[in-house]
């Protein structure tokens, strides 16, 4: 018997905003695992925005999808054969699976997951953007109580942990999303305030909201929003760039953040991040914040599209932020 | 007997470049000091990029000079009468004295220097500059031995200190300059590269100079050169941001940084100074730097032009790169 494996494979690089003939929905025969390997059955595949940056032939910090190469994506499956003593059929594994039905690959690039949560949810919090927001926050922002923190793109699944884990550790949480729906989700979670950026004046609302300036400012948007924190920032202010989702898809030059004198008026500093870097305390991170799921303190939401061909539509909801939660496909 | 002070006051505010009749050249009774106060005559003025910043009226680290005040400028003077007891007449001293041949100012904001340099050094190596280079590169910028530390406005007093630094800790020093002169210089003061950049790309320059990439850039330029620096991050690069001589004049916004994604490639940081904020640990600085310069291993230069009345047009060598060394005024 010989399995299909129905994927998207990368068939023009995207110019702006990807379009449905940017990928290319093909079949072939699973490979069955040689020594060392697993195969897997993807369950639930992440959609993220760095997956719209790995389309560009662009050095970053991991290198670029390949013309008719599968679409890189992080995904969560099930072993159902494995040549490797550590992984049996019926695990659950998290790892770099790609968009498509099945993978094979070294099993040690398959990571189990322990029953803790249910599965969606190590893609989501306990998975890459909770750690990235874990992380981010913690140990580059370092928060201190009673300090503002301010996160952009604060309903999606990095910022909505980042608020979340501000308040855990005293410090007042403003979130920066777009939408009433999105801003009474973030007040739902406990978010001191929630600003609506396509509701007027984001500058003028966080001198509102931040008072006493922005002690920490975690980015996930870039552009003007980022410019507005800039303005607004404390002393001593220290900002992490996560992302930049308002740039990704921009055909000219990134936009340049005008502000950032500010953080030589405000000691500043400004401070890239980038989630694998810690992988060696990535079950600090899980151990921490699955305690705090369980003690009802970190709330956790996903948004489940159903259909492995539904893959071109539903990332393109991340850039136009149709998506409520955490994006993932259920295969 | 009244004693005249001639003094230059801000006439207007000035738009891009400083025009002569932005200030007003006046005269005035010199007035006697009071308790506390010591009365100053004027040896050095020191001139310096961030006086035009004051002339914004703009928030910033210290509040904008007013109209009708007298330009604000840090200066080396001769205590000639004094009602304190920490000072006497014939002690020199530098303060915020102003671009002005006599001030009245409390004992406490004169700083009295001691003789292990020839005057105008006080305002340069062993002064602001000195100190700001100091501790910019080594508590922010943190350079570790072998590592390539990048310096813009290399030639200027703060850049020409930092290169050295740089040397002496052991890295490898390139210095980005405007002209052939100025990169003769750098190379005179031991830099291992000096780019003109002036003469050409100044990305591929820095490419080729710095083939590990850029792990310290101390930045006093802003715009175009910043830009170039970020493209050439080493992975957990530390940018300075001391300064950005080429928006200083600019009538519309700032140019900001389209490349500071490249501190979410590399892992990197971008973080303000202000020496002000190391007040009390100048005597730290001044002395490992004047025992280095007993050394030989630190040189010192000055540009020196004479008269009060040239303040207009020398100020205005900073912006268009005509000094060589610490520019300043003598009274």
């Amino acid at each position: 018997m010989t399995l299909v494996n129905h994927r998207f494979t990368l068939a023009a690089r995207p110019v702006g905003l990807p379009r449905p003939t940017d990928f290319q929905y093909a079949e072939e025969p699973v490979r069955q695992p040689g020594d060392g390997e697993v195969l897997i059955r993807n369950r639930y595949i992440s959609l993220d925005p760095a997956m719209r940056g790995w389309m560009n032939d662009r050095r970053s910090y991991v290198p670029p999808i390949k013309l008719g190469e599968v679409i890189r994506a992080l995904a969560l499956g099930e072993v159902v054969a494995s040549n490797d003593p550590k992984l049996a059929p019926g695990d659950h594994v998290v790892g770099l699976f790609g968009v498509q039905e099945h993978a094979t690959v070294a099993a040690k690039d398959a990571t189990k997951v322990l029953p803790v949560a249910p599965l969606p949810v190590f893609l989501s919090t306990l998975g890459m953007p909770g750690l990235t927001a874990y992380f981010g926050l913690l140990d580059v922002g370092k928060p201190q109580p009673g300090e503002t923190v301010v996160v952009s793109g604060a309903a999606g699944a990095v910022g909505a942990v980042v608020g979340q884990i501000a308040k855990i550790k005293g410090c007042r949480a403003v979130g920066i999303a777009g939408g009433a729906d999105k801003c009474a989700y973030l007040r739902e979670l406990g978010f001191d305030a929630a600003i609506d950026y396509k509701a007027g004046d984001l500058a003028a609302a966080l001198r509102e909201h931040c008072p006493d300036g922005i002690h920490v400012y975690f980015d996930n948007v870039g552009g003007a929003t980022l410019d507005a924190a800039l303005a607004q920032l404390a002393m001593r202010a220290r900002v992490v760039i996560c992302g930049a989702i308002s740039q990704y898809n921009a055909t000219g030059p990134v936009t340049g953040p005008a502000n950032y004198l500010s953080l030589l008026v405000h000691r500043a500093s400004m401070t890239g991040m980038v989630v694998m870097d810690y992988a060696a305390r990535f079950p600090e991170g899980i151990m921490e914040m699955a305690g705090w799921m369980a003690a009802g303190k970190l709330k956790s939401k996903e948004h489940i599209v159903r259909g492995l061909a539904e893959f071109p539509v539903a990332l393109n909801m991340l850039f136009t932020g149709e998506n409520h939660g955490k994006l993932m496909l259920e295969v």
